[in-house]
């Protein structure tokens, strides 16, 4: 089978794509061939992988030439980050919707005479987010976002991201295509450097320590969020990539599961896998512009759809903290990356 | 003040126009300029009005020259129509998704200089549809939508409509514009002949015998829905434009006023208004096809937020009635149009 990851050399599609490739199958079909679309070349090791085609630019480029090629499925990940996206109202536009509905567009062109007749047409996962969940002064946000709970965003990420999850319904719908929405949570730790994401410190709280520096957390330790890890994230894109229709349950997007964990729970966690020192070093430094994007976040999400596709959340914060040491350790950088715990 | 009416010179939208033009001024301010703009010429008594102004052609052939003119207000009622976009699925994204982004993109880049300096942004009134609802296989429909029922679309018309909801509230958020999303009941009786929506019948079955002709029922006679009638949608409309944001209360999408009334009431109400005779010209004669878009629809609605801004549905299905002889009477046509009452 042909498969295509979108954002393929992003945190989670690259995450993914090794994944796959270790599986060496997905939906009992062998892949033969993995194209991986990103503004940036995805890491060397997955290049190394004979199985692997890179195609570096904007998506949205990319999506004429996709006009006439055939997938089997597609993992949609692409996107610009909420941070980007509320900064650069036209990046956002461009990157999280333009580029959705072109690639939607490109898949449908591809069916051509299939649909209709018994042909099969490319499976596709999105990756949407937690982020379409808001408060609105008509309807308060529920302690706890359902699969079925009201989305009304209050950012344009947000926005962009329920807006293709409908688009995706109706083109599945039409049988344009297969397509299965699910919301990623907020996705821990992140290696590298914060980026644009307004959800960035969530990560550099745990990250910066272990690597010994200070980090600033800009939002009250009684802050909660529903909260996973890369590799969960992945088990997750992939079960709702195998699920059958009926098993998905019809066309709404579902939340994939989530810990609900607040500020003060990730830095006894923190304290618990790398000790008081570690911990010590996040100071408490409030951002209003970043609190106040966070404070109309969901505390805390039930993902039950996902639980009968047998996809559950981290048990406990420590766990996910110890996925990113294990991570690194692996890595050449290790020495660097964890140096707070040397 | 100068307004935009897109869709002017349609069912809502001229009798839309002809109120504002009645009335000399909306939210306190005199109409100076009323800009009409459809595929299709306004009727002759609104191209009458030294205020008004009509621009024939596509919506989306137009929004390039919007992007330098100003307008005070803007009604977005242009739309295809639902079976048209089932029919159609490229005309229904053109129409109703591709032309209402040109159209926010246009304000948008027409608010320059003005956001964050205290200036004034457009004031946009969209009409969404009672169609953003739908049963989904995870969500079932509830007996009756509330505002804040969760929108799951069944039709791309009704996904359109859901998307551009999303859009006018993030654009909002972001000062753009000052857009609210109302949600229209099935409006009836349309004059003239069947149009390409499925819910066309619900006008037929009055008008046809009204008019002394036959009219085929594709749905049962317990089929049940929201209704409401052409003056009670412009009031609705209007009361939303002048409404303050306080008082629409968020930027969620509101229902307008529906009265919930099924084929068997309406039928009755026809007798009692018109006679046996003109009630016996419905003969049911069910079509798969309607009947399965309608199995689809609510069975009624309810309108909190709007009843807050002092909007209420009809009490009986036969003022309804009563409204659409009263239009037909003041007509030239009126003998032709209500024949089967003489």
């Amino acid at each position: 089978m042909k498969l295509l990851i979108t954002g393929g050399g992003g945190f989670v599609g690259s995450r993914l794509a090794r994944a796959l490739l270790a599986r060496g199958t997905l939906d009992g079909q062998r892949i033969e061939r993995l194209v991986l679309t990103d503004i940036a070349p995805p890491p060397a090791y997955l290049l190394a992988d004979a199985r692997v085609e890179a195609r570096i630019g904007p998506l949205l480029a990319q999506t004429e030439a996709l006009r006439t090629e055939a997938f089997d499925g597609v993992f949609h990940l692409a996107s610009a980050v909420s941070g980007e996206c509320e900064a650069d109202f036209e990046l956002g536009l461009r990157s999280n919707l333009d580029s959705t509905r072109a690639l939607l567009d490109a898949l449908r062109t591809n069916v051509g005479a299939n649909v209709g007749a018994g042909g099969k047409v490319t499976r596709l996962v999105f990756s949407s987010s937690v982020a379409v969940f808001g408060p609105d002064p008509s309807v308060p946000l529920p302690k706890l976002v359902a699969d079925d709970t009201l989305p009304l965003p209050q950012t344009s990420y947000g926005t962009q991201k329920l807006v293709c999850e409908h688009l995706i319904s109706d083109y599945t719908r039409k049988g344009y295509i297969d397509g299965r929405a699910a919301r990623l949570m907020t996705v821990t730790v992140r290696p590298g450097r914060p980026n644009g994401a307004a959800s960035s410190f969530f990560s550099g709280i745990i990250r910066e320590p272990l690597a010994g520096v200070e980090s600033i957390c800009p939002v009250s330790p009684d802050v909660s969020h529903p909260m996973t890890s890369p590799a969960r994230t992945v088990d997750g894109l992939i079960a709702v990539y195998e699920a059958s229709r009926e098993a998905f349950g019809g066309r709404a997007a579902l939340n994939l599961p989530a810990l609900n964990v607040r500020v003060s729970d990730m830095l006894d966690a923190l304290e618990e896998v790398a000790g008081p020192k570690v911990r010590a070093l996040v100071r408490f430094e409030r951002d209003e512009r970043i609190a106040g994007i966070v404070a109309n976040w969901p505390t805390g999400a039930t993902a039950e759809r996902a639980a009968r596709l047998g996809l559950h959340p981290h048990e406990n914060f420590a766990d996910i903290i110890r996925q990113y040491i294990a991570d690194c350790a692996a890595l050449p950088n290790a020495a660097e990356t964890l140096k707070g715990m040397s």
